[in-house]
């Protein structure tokens, strides 16, 4: 029997809406510069490990896409094949999209902001009608057209839609020892993370995933984590950016 | 019944070996700047025509994906789902790979010069041992290790490779009305237009496709092409550029 392969998860790096304190969600916005050169460190340090993926799966969002793009270009490996899907899409922010979370942190206080960011099952308000319908003619989102289309998520939502892709695709990669790489966002990876690790909710609360630090993980036979919360390929620095993500909105 | 969709033929822009002259084949060569702003201008030419590939193909080779790549990123589509295959590659040159094309025809003369980039079925030497090894090697190529993995191939040889992935996965993509885009190659486009138009040996031997010129394909409902050799959106441009390829390694 084949053994498991390894998953390396990578969020994405900086994008312009992060450069400038504001929730993302499905919004299509670029990397900056930075963030393109926080992706072709990512792949330095994939190459120091002797990490190599033979199969890559991005959101339907620029950002992931160039971040993938930009480390197999790094890594020589542009040919690998790339899936774009909307189940690692960032989670969708309903009203949130777009507004500075410092600003959001000042209206609602503490407590609620924190809740909207990291609690398992709260979501803010969603998009409006006409934010909805622009969504719905999107082409890239027709085949939701029938009614998946969120209009808002919690981070509940966003670990049901990516679990069925963890099971049917991502699991039955691994299990044929393939190495594969996840590029995605912040809370499409805190979705994967939970799925994996049988995080309880209160673990989901306090879980951050930095931008553009391979996390990875190796599995024993029956698909189960070698070790819970995987392993940072640098681990001081992804602690130190992961107390920066919690910190966000905070003066 | 739907009618069957649009079939967009795009050469990758200039590549570094393009830019000097020599026979580039499977070798893996980046785009130049040059290469690089064609790709933009050819997404130019299509947002002008209104052309929005629902499904992009290219090969394993970086030069196609780039140009995949920014040409997405142009039309504001980087989500696309896109295919790369070695079907799509570039002629396998053998022996000729990396050559300067001026020393070649000075070497062997005009005539076999010519049968050797030109006619259906004329192959220079093969690769040797040693760089078929090396090729073997190579994890994009690891499902021809069996002896599927060509030394040289001739256009005939293309033509055959590239038969069945327009049979099976475009000519189905095209049936249920889609736009797809094919990024590839001079020899790789030359074949699947031959299939395409049904060309003579001696018609394929006058075909020249031009670097970052969309081509045109409209069907009908027995998928045969409405007009035989397509429509370039740029078609004096395109002209010009093609008598240019013919020209090659002249002086």
């Amino acid at each position: 029997m084949t053994s498991p392969g390894t998953l390396i998860l990578l969020r994405h790096g900086q994008s312009l809406t992060n450069a400038e304190g504001r929730f993302t969600g499905w919004a299509d916005v670029p990397l900056t510069p930075h963030g393109e050169q926080q992706a072709a460190r990512a792949a330095e340090l994939l190459t120091r490990d002797g990490l190599v993926p033979d199969l890559v799966h991005t959101s339907v969002l620029r950002r992931s896409i160039r971040t993938a793009d930009i480390v197999l270009a790094e890594l020589d490996r542009d040919w690998v094949p790339v899936h774009r899907t909307w189940r690692l899409n960032e989670r969708q922010y309903g009203a949130l999209t777009g507004r500075v979370k410092r600003d959001v942190r000042g209206e609602v206080g503490p407590a609620l902001y924190q809740a909207w960011r990291r609690s398992l099952t709260t979501a803010p308000a969603p998009l409006t009608a006409d934010e909805l319908a622009l969504l719905r003619a999107d082409p890239r989102y027709a085949g939701l057209a029938g009614g998946g289309l969120p209009a808002v998520e919690s981070l509940a939502g966003v670990i049901a839609r990516v679990t069925p892709y963890w099971a049917d695709v991502l699991a039955t990669q691994l299990r044929t020892g393939r190495t594969v790489l996840v590029v995605a966002h912040g809370n499409a990876l805190r979705a994967l993370v939970a799925v994996l690790d049988r995080l309880t909710g209160r673990e989901v609360e306090h879980l951050n995933i930095p931008t553009a630090a391979p996390l990875l993980y190796g599995f024993d036979s029956e698909l189960h984590p070698t070790v819970r919360g995987g392993r940072y390929l640098e681990p001081d620095a992804a602690r130190a950016a992961a107390e920066a993500v919690a910190a966000e909105g905070h003066d």
